[in-house]
């Protein structure tokens, strides 16, 4: 038995998540139950060699969430070359919307979730008047102008060790609401605006929670000083929105 | 009467091109006929103040060929204020594929095509094993590594004035291949090869054609005297391929 791990980008539109769902018998005419990207790869495996596996990830991203870097570990009695492995699941994953960057041979105790030392999240927005064209369904289109300067100031207040409880989704099922974030910078590049967050792990629905926030300061509804009443408050009724799914991204997951 | 000048962002896969074509009636069980950028801002038009107008593109984008800084002129009986043609023509454009991301009035005698002193064309590769995802319909899938900075020496022998027959399609219908090329560098971005060229004017096929020829070089199958003698052979057979549309895109177009 041998472990492997897993670089993927995937798009988020394509599956209803990182993970599997009890998915419900299709009614008719009813809309297309979509997979997860977890069975997704269980089924590239099974595929490849007949094996059935479980496969974990770093980060349990939300359905709509993309990746740029989500990291992944499996077992497989059949020893094969990283190589070999990342072409062959590649083969069964044509068309699926998700592919496999990187495959490699890890430490036998090598853990996708419990080894990551951080995660790195991207959102991006479009920032103009008109739809995102080019970048659509890869992005949150926001029709007006945002202060990207004042964005960037007032997400300071986020910095450090605190209880975001006001950050996450009344249906996050994490124990403690309190994390440590790293960083969570707001770059202008022409008509977009980057977002970059990083901490050991997040909570659920706490980067798209937090960039709602900084949206309302990039219009002038918020200041620096609403977003840290916010967080002080400790209450999901002070997160005045939350971004949609669409404009982010999983960047990175590292590892020490 | 009135002239306005128009900044527009399309997704090649979604048209024919920029150019009218002659529709064919369509056949039982063919694919469905795609229509040309041009006709869909006419559509637009009409369905915004009721008038049939012509509309003029300084590029004709061949089918697949995306634009992020396309113009065009047109005129209208009606005086409308350009902020409001923008937003209007976006409400009967949307969901189509284009989008206006400018409109204003011009001088009565501005012309798209004539008055443009140089067209910018932007190529992306995605030069990794793995198929792209996020970026797929907008990059062409080169799998095996390529040599950028070999690339941007060689494509240096085809900057200035030069018959680039060897580079226009046998369908070009322009009277003369004499063209000046100022500008054609191949940059790399991590796994992304950025291919930017300039000139008054492009033959049909041009850029595709030069960018096909670069990747033989990016291969180590060709060199820059091989790029050089093709040029000089100022024949059409001397081009080894012709790089997909989907990778394309017109970036920019001047005026004095």
């Amino acid at each position: 038995m041998s472990r492997y791990r897993l670089l993927l980008e995937y798009d988020g539109a394509c599956f209803c998540g990182w993970q599997s769902q009890a998915m419900p018998l299709p009614r008719e005419g009813a809309a297309q139950t979509r997979i997860s990207v977890q069975d997704t790869l269980i089924q590239a495996v099974e595929d490849f060699c007949g094996e059935s596996v479980a496969v974990t990830g770093a980060g349990r991203t939300d359905s709509g969430v993309h990746a740029l870097g989500q990291i992944a570990h499996l077992d497989l009695e059949r020893q094969v070359d990283g190589l070999r492995l990342r072409e062959a699941l590649n083969f069964h994953l044509r068309e699926t919307g998700v592919v496999v960057l990187e495959a490699e041979e890890a430490a036998a105790d090598f853990h996708a979730r419990f080894d990551a030392t951080a995660r790195r999240y991207l959102y991006r927005i479009c920032n103009r008047r008109a739809s995102p064209i080019i970048e659509r369904g890869r992005v949150w289109h926001v029709r007006k102008p945002l202060d990207a300067g004042a964005m960037d100031a007032a997400a300071k207040h986020l910095l450090g060790r605190h209880d975001f409880t006001t950050f996450r989704s009344t249906r996050c099922q994490a124990k403690s609401a309190v994390k440590t974030l790293d960083r969570l910078d707001v770059v202008r590049q022409d008509c977009e605006l980057r977002i970059h967050g990083r901490a050991r792990s997040f909570l659920y629905h706490q980067m798209r929670s937090m960039v709602g926030a900084l949206k309302l300061v990039g219009e002038g509804k918020w200041n620096g000083g609403d977003v840290a009443h916010a967080l002080e408050a400790r209450n999901r009724s002070a997160c005045p929105t939350i971004a949609p799914a669409a404009g982010l991204y999983l960047e990175a997951v590292e590892y020490d």
